[in-house]
């Protein structure tokens, strides 16, 4: 069922288009889905992609250019007019024909939008390009099916049969009334149960979830979750009926919110990719290691006035990174299970409550952990006194660390603050300082110097 | 639009359930979509959950236990006969039906299925069960519309009218030959603009992307979100229709694929969850502490080996936290991104092209962080020698940390091992004990000792 994307096939297109065969490379590539043109796109030069978009039906590149990613895209519509960009865009779904056009400079926006020919469609993107992208106003189509209170299911059909044309996917039909408020929705199964006298007055289901236009994208995407909504229809503030959000346009969203909050937990910035150039890759990655760096800095301050324990206790010193990746993958493991569970709503109960089970979970842990310890450090000589100053100090940190991991991501969310930024490097630089800390204050205070 | 849970509207449910005022409570309950239902079940007592279950209609109750966790549903289906869970069955589809059943003891299961009363909801449960949880045979639901390419239009949406009272929601109709082979599909667009005479034969598309009962849940999800499919069509070896699977299964597999992740990266067993119990979480935990604790004390043995050191310049092991915690960090930043780059397939380009420019960035934030710390070192008096010994050491970590975060996943992920798991307090552990290594063995061939 699948198509296959061999190294063959790109060999074989690109011998194909050096040779300039057009026949045969349109022969190779009838049929062929969008989403796997955008694959060999990637496998080719930006050159021969370029040739394919001007040779191949604006439909199907149209829709593979939208599955490229950002950089990629960009490169190709360097080496488009204007007339062939709007080309494409006269394919698209209006949200997606905006995502394509507020990549392009403002002047080279304005050429395309002249040069497109559909002028309501124009008109439609124009108006889509004043929404915030992530806003449900950005996420929308205006393309939908749209029937009125007064009409038969017959009629109905007749007029649908024009607009739906211009709709890919029909997710459901919406209803309006005679000044295009929205008043409830049909699916397509009650059309085709229904008989075909009936009046849509009579069959349609009044009651409609919707969103209004400068409703922000997160919270759509958790009202179609928690609804298990396919299509939702977007109002404007007098409930007028103005596009609908399609469930994959969510799920991209849904997933890039996962990816954002994965590169957060490992210290990158939000947009990083792989396939970033090195320059792109430093900037996200830097910052991070400076914050990092900085606080093992003040580690070392610390365990600079310490210094007497050099004379002492020289083995204490040996500890120190043991003490702080405790320190620091405590409060990760607690940061992520409450940031996550912020995420899916799932951390109930008191913050009391809370408070106990972490103080709970880290004694078990931390008692785990210090038998370990001690054992170690009796085998390989340390001694006593030494092996369990470390584990008391081991068992101290765990239990701040889980604190400062379970309560700074829900003291951020409390302050509307998105918590996901309290995983990951800022929360193992503020556990090693603690750390450390507590790691040689107890030291001094039980085997004393 | 949306109905607001609030805690005024919890304590009127429970004074009702208390006073048994059955009128009230069906009259406050109606209407409640099953997602709010599920909402409230989760705020009252499971006692008073239970109370609601069997007084609401099935049709709600049902739909809202799947959405509940599983734990507290359990708990509800505790207090339930066999015959009253039969019942919640009866309203749900067969995939819905089969991950409720398939968390209870085996004898329940029989008696609840001996209580279901369509015997063929009861058959296609039974089926299902053989299925692997997680395959598209244990995804996929038995309710969906199927049409004989031989039927006319008029005569499909007759026959179709008594099977899409079963199906929740029609996305597809999927056209089969005399065998229930599944042929091609055909959307509700096509069919309601299509002459009424026509046959299914000459509308229908006969190109249809199907699964195979055996794939993978992992491989359903590539193909939906590659080509934004909405529903999916399952048949077995020989090309038998048996289900489908709609895409708001597959966002659900999604999301939770994203969250397993996560918790990998964050050191957690697989399915932790903020509200799991002291015991479950502290086992979530426990193992990935005592791994990263091993690694740690084979890092205090390294030190150990070094501690002739000691005597020159104790000043090296204030800066041991700082060497590790900065292989660390680069290790979780360099596995992350390759991490998701494989889940997105967008690690593209040559091993040796990804070598280069992990070294490259690694050289540049090196060289920025090493320029900090001979700062630092000589602001705070530990003078040139020591403070560029500290620099080289960290930009060798980096560079050596780097190329293990990057390639660790990629081997795993060759190997056919989820390199998920290669992130987290793996990498960090790992590269703790090659940074203190490294940081020794430069400093000793620098200072001498």
């Amino acid at each position: 069922m699948a198509f296959e994307i061999t190294e063959d096939l790109i060999e074989q297109i690109e011998n194909l288009i050096e040779a300039r065969n057009d026949v045969a490379i349109l022969e190779l590539l009838d049929e062929v889905h969008h989403a796997d043109i955008a694959e060999i796109f990637d496998e080719i030069t930006t050159e021969e992609a370029t040739y394919l978009v001007k040779l191949l039906d604006s439909e199907t590149t149209s829709e593979a250019l939208m599955e490229l990613d950002e950089d990629l895209r960009e490169d190709i519509l360097d080496n488009l007019s204007p007339q062939e960009i709007a080309d494409e865009l006269n394919e698209l779904d209006t949200d997606d024909a905006v995502d394509f056009l507020s990549e392009l400079s403002d002047e080279i926006q304005k050429q395309v939008i002249d040069a497109i020919e559909d002028e309501e469609h124009a008109r439609d993107i124009v108006e889509m390009l004043l929404y915030e992208e992530d806003s449900a106003g950005g996420l929308m189509a205006k393309e939908l099916v749209r029937v009125r209170e007064t009409w038969t299911v017959a009629g109905c059909v007749r007029k649908m049969r024009a607009q739906a044309q211009n709709v890919t996917r029909v997710h459901s039909v919406y209803v309006v009334d005679k000044k295009d408020h929205l008043i409830g929705r049909l699916s397509l199964k009650d059309l085709l149960t229904a008989e075909a006298k009936s009046k849509i007055s009579d069959i349609y289901i009044p009651n409609v979830d919707s969103v209004n236009v400068h409703d922000s994208g997160e919270d759509v995407a958790r009202l179609m979750q928690k609804y298990d909504l396919e299509a939702v229809p977007v109002t404007n503030d007098s409930g007028v009926l103005l596009g609908r959000i399609t469930i994959d346009d969510i799920l991209d969203f849904i997933r890039d919110e996962a990816d954002e909050d994965y590169r957060m937990a490992a210290g990158l910035s939000q947009s990083a990719e792989a396939d970033d150039t090195t320059w792109e890759l430093t900037r996200a990655r830097l910052p991070w290691l400076v914050l990092g760096l900085v606080g093992s800095l003040g580690a070392v301050n610390i365990m600079k006035s310490f210094e007497g324990a050099l004379q002492v206790h020289p083995e204490l010193f040996f500890f120190t990174p043991l003490v702080a990746a405790v320190a620091g993958n405590v409060g990760v493991q607690s940061s992520a299970i409450i940031v996550q569970g912020l995420a899916n709503d799932n951390v109930t109960g008191s913050l009391w409550l809370r408070l106990l089970k972490e103080i709970s979970i880290g004694l078990i842990n931390g008692i785990a952990l210090g038998i370990l310890v001690i054992t170690f450090g009796l085998i390989f000589g340390f001694g006593w006194m030494l092996s369990l100053t470390v584990a008391t100090a081991m068992l101290s940190v765990i239990i701040v660390a889980a604190l400062v991991g379970t309560f700074v991501p829900i003291l951020l969310n409390w302050k509307g603050i998105d918590p996901a930024i309290a995983t990951g490097p800022f929360i193992t630089t503020s556990n090693d300082i603690f750390g450390i800390l507590i790691y040689f204050s107890l030291a001094k205070l039980m085997l004393g110097f």
